[in-house]
Parts: structure tokens; C-alpha cells; sequence
């Protein structure tokens, strides 16, 4: 089958992994209910779209705090990429370098931030774990400044892991190697590790330290309500990112979209808004777009593409998106990412 | 199977057809979401129906434009139904004429627009493709005024071809022999030659460029929001036709039902509204009516008929459609179309 | 199986019936979009039961338009019962007289009414149609009258038969022998034979003359707006019937118990109002009383009952809805059907 | 099968249970719509996470009527515990003693109410239904006054036996044997035997009466509205325990968790809300705290877990449901269960 869809991937995917871990990637916490949610959301809003407009010349290109991108589609970060492919992170790097897409690196990768960086060359940002021995993060983070990467996007909805019961009824737990970045804590439990390493007690006043120690712009990632993206702003953020950890930490939170309207009108322009969650569509980014989002970021699809062909996978994966989003700029009269707006979505169902 | 329902001609339809050219008439794009809430929507409303009205006779004609047809129902325009069909559009245009009603023929056809016209005698429209070199679409115009044509139908909803995956995933492309009104362009593929030659800088000060060339009213086909059907009005539109080309261009657009009431709103009376997409049933056709349209238009069931039968094919399935209209009129006790009013529709469930 | 349920009925008439019969039975008019919604309404609602309410006893019985009744459920007229088994009407008549229970009698049963009349000891009711030969219907009410039954039942949903298109689709017609009540039209194909007699032209003016020939009580069967309830009150009617004949008629009209809430509010208790349509169990009851019912009426369980088992059958199936009815008061906290009210339901779904 | 949630449990008495027990114990009334209501209610509401709380320490302990138990989770009563497992109530009495959490005890009790409480170390209530022999439940209730027992919850919703028509329709009549309170009621028939013994007069003046014999606290249990809720408050109860006997009762009524914010809102802080019906997760008692509850009681899970492991196996389900519910506090950024308020819960769906 060659893919025709991001969804395609994930059936491929599901034919070239081993059964763990592809379960690893698909699955989410508890009943799978905001994982299921994160998608059917985005299907309940319909687009409004606009007629007689110039599409002849489509550009995609936007900014991410100031960085120029292809589109507004970023590489969400994701763990221990090395599972899915021998090339890791350093494929998805070379792939959104040539896609001129943002990649954001995960503080769990495979490969070491500065290994991954030297196969980048394109704009990366760096995806941070608070750890409860700070030195350890300090130590991070500068890494990530001398390497290059140009924002810290702070991961906020991990104290703990979620409950994800597939491995817990199984018995089944990841060892997936080592962590690049922590080189000597190799073939260990991945989520107990990440759980006893975690600070459970980040607190809003620990944003400055690491906005100072790292001198990079900050992001907010897992944010899902209008108090917690006032506070980010009021903290100094300079991004917030609507995310609920791809309905893996806390099932029957809301849905990604769901939550965005009203963190957007929290946030109020102050920041710029990103969201990740059940993305897998032109139109899905479209919608996102019309509900406030500067752009959304992209998990599982790029996982799948990771594992079905490496580099050329997630190549041809972004390429996909690219066409649909072209497409669907084109057909709902918006060229420029900045000409979606609120009007161009409404409710499903009857209004009169 | 004798068909009693314009669904019974789908399943015939499926029988006759190979999968290739089937597929292409029943799927959508994308999801095909769009596709399925265009039927959906319809079943949302619920009928109020009135009693104790005379409905001994029942009067389903009316005027579109200020042309006499025998219902308020149309033949929309489809691309190519030789493919469906040896006669193709000259066999709709036989059965539409003997039915009394308004035939829109399109600019993709497979015979020539003179052709169709020699083989009606009924009211026909010509659906408008807007070609990059103007001079060809100037010639086209001219032509359809000269062959009888009543009105230009304007398609907006067109500036580059939707995503139809099913073709893309099974890297299957139409090759439907030669367009009648072109005849120099036979043997190519099909959706990216009309990509590539539909003008995708169409504006609304051209509505007027068209209206001259022509002579004849203009009916804009594809409008989905207020603000394009007041932009159509105010540009000069006789008639606005509700569309989102059958869920076949921009997936998780509104359905067209749920479109009409802010359409008709905005036009406010002063151009007539029609709807095409999801219409099965004559309950399908009332609901229309009843939220403000003149007339609808039937696309995928005309083709599903040509197909099972060709011109007697067409003629049972209008046949069918219009017993179930004026049964319908009866037991909602309104015997003529102006009857049928925003009273006579209420969405499902609870009120009180 | 020993029936424990209303819809155990429908199973075992399944099995004792002929398909073409039975299909007969079950079936609504075109997509039954309503013959489902009839049910799936009541479902929608929840009831509000209250507690430490003295239900030590129970009294289900309540009054028709002054006459007493043990219940308020009534037998709602169906046509031709000898179908369904060899004792017809005769021997619903008697099931409902022993249960205390009012049987409304079709214009097309297959006994004649004096003959029903004379297996009754209880209450009943004439369902009228009106035929095109008024002196038809006048002989036919003076009959009624002189049979001792107590009020005249008029359909106003029939100018024309619905389409019921399981038989259109098979070329199915039912011929169930003589009508009891015109012992000279036997024979004959039955749908075409009531759309050939029924008066299209029946109007509000007429419910006067009715009035006039009978000497009795009218109730006006098929009303389903609040417009239509109005009016009835307004030519006198004595009761209104929220009806839309079992989904028989016009499909997607809205379902019963949806359309009673603006029923009752436009009379305004100037008549009694009632319901069928989708009734089957003792909950169902209670909710049309919370929402302004005097009573419901039952059709297809009466005639899988009869099916089944002939009088024992209806006698055993208005034992268990009792049954159903008092367990449901008592739970309800409303030993009375007068203590039944709109604060008894509510809307499924979160409300804070 | 190492159950990792408590519907594993479900699975796994099923495997263990003869039908006929296992069917009573996972039926409900009528339809079972409230049954399935019940649960599905829990999945609309959504949880609104909150960030950056320091969720380091996680104290579930809270204090039910001012008894400190370990989480606001409690043993919900159940009848004839050894139809479960042999050692019935007092292995519950000994799995929620070592937990820290509260056992309610039925009146129909297998095991006596002071064998049950020989083997509590624990806090527990007593749940009462009243007799029509009011002598019968004075000497009961002094008895669990005497044994320690530190409330009467009193059931208000069983004035008569709903209808579980799986035995009605199967002919299937548990014989559970002897009732523990009640050593001379040995070997009848269950349900009829309460229905016979259950006061149907049982009224609100008779809770003073109640609290004056046993000197107790008393909850008031079976509460759906709004008017019962301030009806309980007005007449002295200390705790209003929403609940609909988990579907058991009247089919229909509205969901528990549906009824919770009327119930909170009329009691306004006059008494504790608990919750039965429905929980099965640690997100649904954060979702029943959101509301308003205090509290919240489950009834099958812990008979599923007594069938499969009798204590250790409640054991088990008691320590999953902990995990859980810490877990989930830990990912809602709410460390105590005072931290939970209305903010923590919206609607499913989209607000803009």
C-alpha cells in the first residue's frame, strides 16, 4: 500500500512493529476516552468555506516565536525514537530540516540532543523533563542552549506517569536502551525511571530559573485550561502549548481542541498558542488555525512514518500533510495561514 | 429488484458498474465526512405536518428564474456520463424534458453543450468552468447562449481539485474518453486537467465579465456561508446555489442543509436559493423548502439511474421522486410548494 | 419464552406470523426514521423519582372523556385484526373489557362494529375515516352511536396512505378478506382501496358535522403541532391524540412524545389530551402523563398480544404493562396518575 | 488474568459465577437504561488538569460524618454477601478495615450485623431497610447501635422490587439462603419476601422516629432530586447518598451522577453528598467530588472482587482503585480531596 493519508502510516506501522510497542505508541491511559476524544473533537467542527478568493499562489510559511517554518506544523516530541527506527531522532531531523519544519527533541530521545542537532539543520527547539536533582537539569538545558536549540518547551502534565493499562494487564514493560542524553542510565523500566526521576514539585516560580539558566524563550507544554494559560503568561511564557500528553497521562481530560478556545482567549495574544493531539489532517490544522492556534504539532504520525521508512518515511509523511493543507487552504480561501480565522469554523448540526 | 427508492439505484448502480468509475461517483474527498453529513443533516429536522388541509390536488410545479418546472427538484450537472452511460447527458436531457424539469449541464460533458441541447426539449441551464485563458470560456458562454441555455451556472467551489484518496491510494485515474465541448483534449487524465486549467484567480468582480459575455442570469453553485451569499447578491447573482459539490471538495466543510438557513438569511429575498447534496427523498426536498430553498438538485442519483437504465432509467428514478413529493405534500398538508414554511420543520428531540 | 416484556410479544408474533403479515405490522413508512424515533424519544427522557412517598397502594384508575377506566392506557384502533388471529376484534374486545380497559375500534376492522360491540362489555370508542361519500359516513357514525360506543375517533393523518415501501419494494399487497363494516368491498387490494375512499379534501369545518351526526364526544387522532392542537380545541373537539400514525404515515415527522409537550401546552387543559406511538412500557406511560398526557394508546403490542394468543394473549400482555405501570408508580413516589407531573422528568444529560 | 482495573473484575467473577448469580449481580431494571446511564454519564464530563501543582504528597484521607477513613471511597451495601464467597460480609468487613475505608452493611446481610462487626477493625454504617412491623426494626437497629456501627443509612428508594426482568424472564428465583439479621427467614424466595416485608408507607416524618431509636447519624440513601435532597436536609439527615440503587430499581430514572449537582445545590452544604452508581475508575470519583460529593460508594465492584478472591481479592480492587484515584490527583494537580471543585469538570464538546 503507499500511504495516502497520515493514517495510513499507522497501518503500515502496525504490520512492521512488534505488537509492544507498537501498543506503546497507539495506546493511552486508562478507557482511552481523551484519546479517542482527541480526534473525534476535531470532526465536530465543521469549516466555512470561502469562495472566489485568489488561491493561486498559496504560502504555507509561517513563524514560530520569531523562527520562519514551512508550515505551522511542528514535530512533536516524542520518546526514545530508536524504538521505531535505527536512525531515531537523527532521521526525524534530517526529514523536518528538509521540510524546513521545527522539530521539538525530547529530553527522553535516543540519540544524544547534541547527535541529534548535528544531523538538524533547521530549527529545533529542545523538549524538557524537570528532574528533582536540578543540577541535572541545569546541566541539560545549557546543552541544549550550546547546541543550538532556540526555545525550552517545558513539559507541565508529567509528575507522574499516566496509567497506561495495556502494559500494566500485560505485564509488559518497555526497555528500550539508553537515553542519549543520560548516557549511564541505560536498560532500566522506562515510565518507573521517568516517574522516581520527575520533580513532582515544579511550581510555577521554578519558569524563571529555567528561562534564566537556559537564556532561550520558554514554552508550555500540557496546558488545558484558561487559568493555567493566564499563569503561564503572567510567568513569562512566551508560548503555550494545548496538550494533553496524546490522551496518555490523564484519560477523560479534555480534548485538545476542546481546550483550546478557551485557552486562547485566556492568553489573549500574549504568547503564541500551539496545540498537539489528534492531528492527522490538513483540515485538522486548518481548524486549529481557526480556533487561535499558531500552529499544532504532530506525535504519532511521525512515529508511524518513523518506523515505516526512516528518514523517507517521515519525508513522505510531511509531504502528505503539506498537499492536504495546500489543498485545503486552497479550497477554504485562505492562502496565507494568518487569513484563518474564527469565522471559518462552526458547530456541526442545526443553526438557524 | 425493482427499485421503490432513489437508494435502490445505488445498489443497482453498484451491480452494473465496475468498482472503478463506481467509486468515483459514490466517494467523496478526505474522510469523506462531509459526504455523510451532507444525508445526515437532513435527518436531523423532523416534519411538522399539518392535517385537515385540502389535499385532494396537489401542485408541484413552480419557477426557477421565472422558467416553468414541473417540481422543485433539478438535474445537477456531473462531469462525463458517458461514463455511466452510452447516451450520457443527452439521455438526462431526454427523460429530464419529458419530466418538465431543469436539466444543468456541465461543462465537463461528454457530448458538446449543442449536442445535449439537440436532445432537450426542456428548460437546461450550463454549469461554468472558468478556464485560465478566458477567451475559451468567453467562446463556451457564447455558446450556451446560443444553444438555448437559460442561465450560467458558476462554479466557485472549484479552483483546484479536492482529495479523492480512494483514487490516490489505488493510484487509479479516470480516463473517460474525449470532453464534448472540447474536443481537442481527449484521453488525458482527468482531475489534473481540470486543475490545470481552471482559473484559480476568479473573483467576484468577474461575475459581472460573465454576466455580459452571456447575456443570461447567473446562479452562483457552491456557496456555503452568509458572507459569500451576500457577496453574491450584491455582485449581481439571480440565484444562489448552496453546495459543497457533494462532499467531493473540502472534507469537514458544513453539510448543505445546514448551510441554508444562514444562505437564505443573507440573501434575505433578493436572489432565489437552491441546494444541492443529500437529497434522496422527497421528506429531503420538503426540508429544503421549508428552510428556504426554491428548488434542490439531485447529482449522484441521476447518475446511478443513467447508469441502471439510461433515459428510462432516469425517468423511473424522477418517477419515484416525484410520488414521494407529492405524497409528501399530502401528509404534510401543503399541496403547493409555497406552502411548505420555516413552520414545518423543527429539529429532533426534546423541547418544551 | 414466556413473555416478560411488551417487546417479548413482537418476538413471538415473529415466529407465529407470516413474514409478509408481520413485516405489515412492524413496518413504518419510507427510511421508519420515525417508527424508530417514536421509541428512541421516551428514551431520551429521564424520570425524577421521589422518595418516602406512601405508595402502600396504588390506583392506576383514571377517567376518558368521564368514562372510568382502569388504566390509562387504551387500545388504539388497528386495522383488520382477523390478520392477526381468527377472533379478531372480538377478542380485544374482550381482553380489554375484562382488563377495564377502553378498545378504540377501526372504520376498517374485520368485524363489523355492532359485532365487536357485542363481544364488549366495557368502554369503546369509533375510529373514523372519512369517506369521499359523505352519506357513507354518516350511516357508518349513527351505526357507532347506536352501538353504544362512547366517542368518535377521527384520523386526520390519512388523506392518502403513507409509503410503506417494504411493500412497495416487493410487490407485495395485502388482501385480508372482508372489511366488517362494508361487507360489499371484500377482496380487494387494501391500501389503494382506503386512498380511493378517503376524503383528501377534509377540512376543520367538518369536525361540526361529525359532531352533529354522532351525538358524541370527537377526538381528533394525528395531531402533532401545537398549531393543529389549537385548532382542534377551536371546532370543539373534546380530546386530541397525539399520533403520527405509528410511523405509518409520513416518515421524519416527529416522533409522539416529542410533539406532545406543545400539544399540551396549546390547549391549555380545554381537552383531554393523549398519545401513541411508541408505547411499551409502564415508564413510557408515566413520562407521557409527566409531560401532559391523559392516557396512551397502544397499537403493534396489541397485535403481536392477538397474534400470539388470541385473547389470552392481549389479556396476558395488559397484565404485564400493569404490572410494569403500578411497580413504576410505586418507584415513581406517584401512587395516583393525577400526582404524575412535569417535575417527574427531566432531559438525559449533565445540567448544573 | 492479573486484573488491572476494576471491570477485569467484572470479567473475572464472570468466569467463576454461575449464570444465574452473576446476571443478579451485574443486572438491573427494566431496559437497563439507567444501568448503562449510570456509567456513561461519568464519560460526558470532562477534566480540566491543572499544572505545576506540587503534587510531591498526595493525602486521599478524608472524614465521612467526621470518621477519618483513607479515601472518599466507600463499601457500598450489598445483599447475601455468601452467594459471593463464603466468608460474605465479614471478608469485606476485614479488606475495608485494612484499608482504612468504610463498610456499610445491608440489613439483608448474609453474615449478622455483629459477626460483621467482630470482624471490622473499621469504621461502618449500617444500612436499613424499614419493616412493617416497626418493632423488627427498632430491636435491628439498637443492635448496630450496640455493635458499633456509627450511622443508619437509611434506603429510601425500595418501597417494592424493581422489576430485573432477566429473572422474571427466565423463570429464575435466587434462594440465597439464610439472612444473617433475620435467623428465621431461612430458604424463601428473595425478592418477594422484601417486597412483603418493606414498609410502603415509610415517610419523611418517620426519619426523627429512626434517629431517636438508634441515636445515630442518619444518611438518607436512593436520593435523584432536588426536592428529596432539601426534604432529607428539613427533616435532620446528616448525609444525602444520591443513588438509584445502581439501576436496580425504576428503569429511566436519571443517571446518579446526572442527579449529583441538583442534589449538592438544594443541600447547599446542610449535610454530606455521597454517590453511588456507576464508579469505576479513580477519574470518576474526582469527577463525583468536581460536582459536590463528598463521597462515593461502589456496590458491584466490590461483589465482582469478593467473587474472585474474597478478601484478597477486595484487597486487590481497593488498592487498584487507590493507585488510581492517586494517580489521577496527582495529573488533575489536586493533592487533597479538598483541592477538587466545580472548575475541575466541564461538558464534553465544543465552547467558544
Amino acid at each position: 500500500m503507499t500511504p495516502a493519508t497520515l493514517d495510513d502510516f499507522e497501518r503500515l506501522a502496525g504490520e512492521v512493529m512488534a505488537p509492544g510497542p507498537f501498543g506503546y505508541v497507539v495506546g493511552g491511559a486508562g478507557d482511552e476516552v481523551t484519546l479517542g476524544e482527541n480526534r473525534a473533537a476535531f470532526r465536530r467542527w465543521r469549516l466555512r468555506a470561502r469562495v472566489l478568493v485568489d488561491v493561486a499562489t498559496v504560502e504555507t510559511a509561517t513563524t514560530l516565536l520569531g523562527t520562519p517554518v514551512a508550515m505551522p506544523v511542528g514535530l512533536a516530541p516524542t520518546a526514545r525514537q530508536r524504538l521505531l527506527h535505527p536512525d531515531g531522532e537523527r532521521a526525524v531531523a534530517r526529514a523536518a530540516s528538509a521540510a524546513g519544519l521545527l522539530q521539538v527533541v525530547s529530553t527522553m530521545s535516543s540519540d544524544s540532543l547534541e547527535a541529534i542537532a548535528a544531523a538538524s539543520s533547521g530549527p529545533r527547539w529542545f523538549q524538557l523533563y524537570v528532574h528533582k536533582d536540578r543540577t541535572v537539569t541545569e546541566r541539560l538545558v545549557e546543552r541544549a542552549a550550546a547546541a543550538g536549540y532556540g526555545a525550552i518547551v517545558l513539559t507541565a502534565d508529567f509528575p507522574v506517569s499516566g496509567r497506561r493499562e495495556r502494559e500494566l494487564r500485560d505485564g509488559f514493560a518497555l526497555d528500550w536502551g539508553g537515553l542519549g542524553n543520560f548516557p549511564d542510565l541505560g536498560g532500566v523500566e522506562f515510565l518507573p525511571l521517568m516517574t522516581a526521576l520527575h520533580d513532582q514539585q515544579l511550581a510555577w516560580t521554578d519558569l524563571e530559573w529555567i528561562r534564566r539558566v537556559s537564556g532561550l524563550p520558554l514554552v508550555l507544554k500540557g496546558v488545558l485550561t484558561a487559568e493555567d494559560a493566564r499563569l503561564a503568561v503572567e510567568h513569562g511564557c512566551d508560548g503555550v502549548l494545548v496538550s494533553n500528553h496524546g490522551g496518555r497521562q490523564l484519560d477523560r481530560v479534555v480534548a485538545s481542541v476542546d481546550a483550546l478556545p478557551e485557552v486562547v482567549a485566556a492568553v489573549g495574544g500574549r504568547a503564541e498558542v500551539y496545540l498537539d493531539g489528534g492531528v492527522r489532517r490538513g483540515v485538522d490544522v486548518l481548524t486549529a488555525l481557526a480556533l487561535g492556534a499558531r500552529a499544532v504539532f504532530i506525535g504519532r504520525p511521525q512515529c508511524w512514518a518513523l518506523a515505516v521508512g526512516g528518514e523517507a518515511g517521515v519525508t513522505q509523511m510531511l509531504g502528505i500533510l503539506r498537499d492536504e493543507l495546500v489543498n485545503a487552504m486552497q479550497l477554504l480561501g485562505t492562502p496565507r495561514p494568518s487569513d484563518v480565522g474564527a469565522a471559518h469554523v462552526r458547530a456541526t448540526g442545526m443553526e438557524r
